[in-house]
């Protein structure tokens, strides 16, 4: 065992592209554990595009990571010593140890796995990789057999995990990668049904050729010019599952708002969810029989503005586009008739 | 009974904001129904942000207005003359009517309405309008009582009615109108907690005023720079119920794909969402159950991308930003242990 802790921090914010200089290594003693405590030493280090969100100003899932503090990151862990009477040396553990050999973390902050072979199963599929994919294409996309699945990085960690899921439930899955090497694993080893290599150009075209039907799920890891692209693949009811925007993290000129539609999906887990009433016909006198009683007992009140006179159609909607109405605009086009008994 | 069919046809496709001339007006004979068709007279005549939509090119949920066709409008129409044995003169009907006096349409176009005073309210709080505000607040949105609700084009037909079904509800309901007579008509007639005239400036900052805690629900009918003023102000697991984008409908420069995020959204009812991991750790053993008996039965692939050395841990981040993994990626901080028995 080492004497020393060997760490990485953060030492700026930073600017554009990420850089080494961005952080600082520091050789450290090994911290003690106090009351509740555990010490662990660091055998796994995950590295995620998680990792630079948290490098931002703004609070996430977790506060920032502060200039001057030990660089944040999912770690494997095995207990050195303990004072929280739940784990003792040798035990195995997941949590967010961080940049460094020897972390110090409250009982609470540790989840015991059990040992396995190889460990590193820990860290991909079993870890909060596998789980990301599982999770995200099963409960978030609830995607069905027979359907076209769109994966973007899907030769990253996630991807390729949440590509072979989406496989596994009968489903027809295209890949979305950078370069042949990537695009051939996918198709060859992990028998997705085809790939498409984003860095060769007319990505638009290329997603149109492979799905010509239009896409149910698009498993989004990366945001930017490929969400874009997929967005108008998508077939109607079809779901997005925002799981991240590795695409516009690490830019020179990032866009003002850094993290708008997709990147602050995740972040807030928002739900932007499009729908046309005709979807809903099928109940239509359930609504009518709760406005109508709504209005009836004065709840709900109605604005009409009224335009007599077809011939005022086109300047109705051309102020309706614009704001000029309060209330429900239309055109009376005929007198009311006296109605039938 | 007029002896003409006066008509509004869609004369052009618009180019910038929408114009007079591009409708042309005709004076037509009263057609006749053939087998099947009903002759109907236009009563009444909505008009929407929808009615903008369809004149763009592109297929929505219906074919767009080709230049030389009728322009297209839900109407309120009176039975004239029937040759489908379930209408006769005198029935009421809910149907795409268009801008005219007369419509022939087949039966099966045809919903048929109760009479009912005054017949407006099958135009307003009983037609597309009310039943989208209906079902986009209660089903897509689910509000639930005591939540913060936000509503753009508060004053407009289908916002005024959103937020309204929302206090009804239990909820806290602010509205985003242009200018004061709006505004005001909210909060005094319609019991609005607060409204906002987005056309006074600093929008970000009132909302920010208005819904400290942020917003739960957003019920989002306009789109544009007041969607995204919204969308940085929504708590975690906050949905915005994407029903329209009339901000960005009529402009004199629209955006290149004017119908992205949130525009596309009702047009093809596509649901985004984000998450993380985290928000599924209670069941976190039934994913590594799947996940671990998938690999076990060789239906999984697992690739590793396995980097020595806490020292390599600022590169290997920064490569995986720019796609130079394959597979997951962590850092060996230390040798495995043995495992404990």
């Amino acid at each position: 065992m080492s004497a020393i802790n060997r760490q990485f921090l953060l030492a700026r914010r930073p600017e554009g592209r990420l850089r080494e200089s961005d952080f600082d290594y520091r050789e450290a003693p090994v911290p003690a554990p106090g009351p509740g405590e555990v010490l662990t030493r660091t055998l796994y280090l995950s590295i995620d595009p998680a990792n630079r969100v948290w490098m931002f100003p703004d609070p996430t899932y977790r506060p920032p990571i502060e200039p001057g503090e030990v660089m944040a990151g999912f770690t494997l862990n095995e207990v050195v010593d303990s004072r929280d009477a739940r784990f003792r040396p040798g035990d195995l553990v997941e949590c967010d140890g961080g940049w460094q050999d020897y972390a110090v973390l409250p009982g609470d902050a540790l989840h015991e796995l059990e040992p396995r072979k190889p460990l590193s199963h820990w860290m991909s599929v079993l870890g909060v990789t596998g789980k990301t994919a599982y999770f995200g294409m099963l409960e978030v996309g609830r995607v069905r057999a027979g359907e076209t699945v769109l994966v973007s990085a899907a030769a990253g960690a996630v991807g390729s995990f949440a590509g072979q899921i989406a496989k596994l439930h009968g489903c027809r899955v295209i890949g979305i990668a950078g370069g042949p090497e990537k695009c051939r694993w996918l198709t060859e080893e992990l028998g997705f049904d085809a790939a498409i290599d984003y860095q060769s150009g007319n990505l638009s075209e290329r997603l149109a050729a492979c799905c010509p039907e239009g896409v149910d799920v698009y498993f989004d890891n990366v945001g930017g010019a490929v969400f874009q692209a997929a967005l108008f693949r998508m077939k109607t009811h079809g779901r997005i599952v925002c799981c991240g925007c590795v695409s516009i993290l690490d830019t020179e000129t990032p866009p003002p708002r850094l993290l708008g539609v997709p990147g602050l999906l995740p972040i807030r887990r928002l739900r932007l969810e499009g729908f046309i009433v005709m979807d809903f016909y099928g109940r239509r006198r359930q609504a009518e029989q709760a406005l109508a009683g709504w209005v009836a007992e004065g709840r709900l009140k109605v604005r009409e503005d009224i335009i007599d006179g077809l011939e005022n159609a086109p300047r109705a909607l051309m102020g309706l586009l614009h704001g000029a109405n309060i209330g429900k605009r239309m055109i009376r086009v005929a007198p009311e008739p006296s109605v039938r008994g």
